[in-house]
C-alpha cells in the first residue's frame, strides 16, 4: 500500500507516526511545509522538516514537542554574548549540527529533497520524506506595525516564535511561491499513491503553503487515491498551534466545519474525499464523507487508532 | 608608546599578556598569523586570532591552552552521529559561535581584519588585534603519501591536529599568497612604532607565514622602531608547539641559535637588531645584540618579566 501524506511541523509529525504504526508494510511518503524555513545565523532552518524527522526518528524532544531529546544551548547563548540577532530562536546545539550539515549540503548545490534524504540517513524516520520543493517559498506574514500603524511583512518565524502570534495577521504571504514546483518524488508519490491523507496541521501556514505551490494541488487532485483529511481543530479550538490565529485572516471560521468546508469537496473543485471530525464535532461538508471519530494524539494507540480511521476512509 | 607584535597562537597570546602587563598605557597592535584557518563545515576557523583574541580576554582555557573555558563539545559529536567530515579537529560549541558570527560577516561582504574587530568588542583584549591579511593565505605541508609514496600536500591543520606533524614535511606552501597584502593597518602600525617584538612563536608557520605576505616584511624593516625577537626554542626545543617539526624542513638548526641566524641581523637584510635567548642558552648571531635572559611564561611574573627584556632591548 502506498500512502502520502501532506504534514507541517508538530501535529504532522505526530500522525506519521500513527500512520506508520497503522500500516507497517506500507510505503508512505511525507510531503511536508518548507514555508517556515529560515535562515538564521547563515544556517539554513526546516522547523518542520526537522520536527517530522527527529519525532520519527526517536530524537525528538518529547516535553517540548520540538527540537532534540537532551538538548543544550550553549552556542545561542554565545551568539547573544556576541550580540548577534536575532536571539529569540531556539537553536539548540544538537539541532544546530543538523542545520550545519544542510546548509553545507545547499552551499555545495545539492537540493534540498537530496539534503533532506541525506540527513534521513542517521535516522532512519520509515517513511521517505520530501519537501514540498526545492525551491526558496517562505511564509511571511502581514501585520501592523505597531510603532507605524501601517502594515508590514514579517517572516513567519518571527512573528510565531518572537511575537508569539499575538500580532493580528491581515494576510500571509508565500515569497518566491511564483517559481517554485514540487519537489522531485511528489507528482509520482501523489500519482501512485494508494490512500493521500492531509495530517491535522495548520490549514493555512502548514497544508496550504504546500498546496499553494505552483502544481502541486493539480498532482494531488490527478492521485487515484481518495483523499482523506484530518481536522486539526477540536471544539473550535486548534488541538495544538495558533491555527486560530491563522483561519481568520484568510475568512474561515475555527471550527472542524469550517476548515473542512475551506478544504472543499473534490467533487466540486476542493480537495476532500473524506473528512475526519472529533466524535464531539458536527461538521456539514457537502459532497464529502464526513466520520466522526477520536482525534486524540495523547499516546502511540490513540494516535495510531486515527491514523486507522483515516486509512479506513481513504478504502471506503 | 607603541608596540607591535608578530605573534602566532598560544605562544604569541601568552607573550602578549605578558607586554600588556609590562606596558599597560602602551597602544599594542598584534599582527597574527592567519596561516592556521580553515573552513571546516562551513565555519571559517581562524585558530591563532582566535587564541590571541580569547587569551586576552580572558576566555581561553588555561589547562588545554586553546579554546574557549568551559567548553563543551556537543555539535561536534552530532556532527560525527551524521557521519560530516572531519572529526579530527576540535570544534568545541562556545568556539563554534566565533565561527558562526565571523563567517556570517565575512560571507557578507566584511574583511577579515573588520570582522576581527567586531568580535574584539566583545572580549576587549586591551591590545588591536590584526590578521596579517584580509586575503585567504592557508600553509599547506608537502608531506609523503603513505601509500603511494608521492609527495602530496595537506592543510597544515591536517598535519598538525590530524597526524599530529607525524608526517615529515618536505616543505610548508603559503597557498593565496601570491595575492595577499598586509592588512589594513600593518603598515601604519610598522611605520609609527617605538618597538617591534617578534613572539616566541613558530619561526616557519607563524612568524614565518606572516613575514612572507609580500610587502610586509618591507613594511617590518622599514619601521624606525628595533626589531626584537624571543627565541621559541630552549635547550635546543621549542617550549611548546613543534617548530622542531618545522625548521628542519627548512634547513634551519632546532637551536635558539639557528633560530636567531635564520632570522638574520637587520643590519644585514635579516630581521633582527635584538635576540632574546633563554639564560642557559648562548647564541651567536653576527650583527645581533644577544641577550640571555629567562625566557619563561610560566605565570603573569616570568611573563611579564620576559616582555619587559624585550622592551629593554626595544628602547636600546
Amino acid at each position: 500500500m502506498r500512502i502520502v501524506v501532506v504534514a507541517g511541523g508538530i501535529g504532522g509529525a505526530r500522525f506519521l507516526t500513527g500512520v506508520r504504526s497503522a500500516a507497517p508494510r506500507a510505503d508512505i511518503t511525507a510531503v511536508v511545509n518548507t514555508g517556515d524555513d529560515v535562515t538564521l545565523h547563515g544556517l539554513r532552518i526546516c522547523p518542520d522538516l526537522d520536527s517530522v524527522m527527529y519525532t520519527l526518528g526517536d530524537g525528538i524532544d518529547p516535553e517540548r514537542g520540538w527540537g532534540r531529546r537532551g538538548e543544550s544551548w550553549v552556542v545561542k547563548d554565545e551568539l547573544a554574548a556576541y550580540g548577534a540577532e536575532p536571539t529569540w530562536f531556539g537553536l539548540g546545539d544538537r539541532d544546530l549540527a543538523t542545520h550545519l550539515v544542510r546548509t553545507r549540503m545547499l552551499d555545495a548545490g545539492y537540493p534540498l529533497s537530496e539534503v533532506t534524504l541525506a540527513l534521513a540517513e542517521r535516522w532512519q524516520p520509515g517513511v521517505t520524506l520530501l519537501p514540498m520543493s526545492d525551491q526558496r517559498v517562505e511564509t511571511h506574514v502581514v501585520v501592523t506595525d505597531p510603532d507605524t500603524g501601517r502594515p508590514q511583512a514579517i517572516h513567519f518565524q518571527e512573528w510565531w516564535i518572537r511575537h508569539r502570534a499575538a500580532l493580528d495577521p491581515s494576510a500571509f504571504v508565500q515569497v518566491g511561491v511564483e517559481d517554485a514546483r514540487p519537489a522531485p518524488g511528489v507528482g509520482e508519490a501523489f500519482a501512485s499513491a494508494d490512500a493521500v491523507l492531509l495530517a491535522p496541521s495548520n490549514p493555512v501556514v502548514s497544508v496550504g503553503t504546500v498546496l499553494g505551490v505552483p502544481g502541486l494541488r493539480e498532482a494531488l487532485l490527478a492521485s487515484p487515491a481518495r483523499v482523506v483529511g484530518v481536522s486539526p481543530v477540536v471544539g473550535g479550538a486548534p488541538v495544538r498551534g495558533m491555527a486560530d490565529r491563522c483561519l481568520p485572516a484568510i475568512g474561515v471560521e475555527v471550527s472542524a466545519e469550517g476548515v473542512g468546508r475551506h478544504y472543499g469537496a473534490r467533487s466540486a473543485g476542493g480537495l476532500l474525499d473524506s473528512w475526519l471530525v472529533h466524535e464531539t464535532d458536527a461538521a456539514d461538508v457537502p459532497g464529502v464523507d464526513v466520520r466522526r471519530v477520536p482525534l486524540l494524539m495523547t499516546d502511540p494507540a490513540t494516535t495510531q487508532a486515527m491514523a486507522e480511521a483515516a486509512l479506513n476512509a481513504a478504502r471506503a
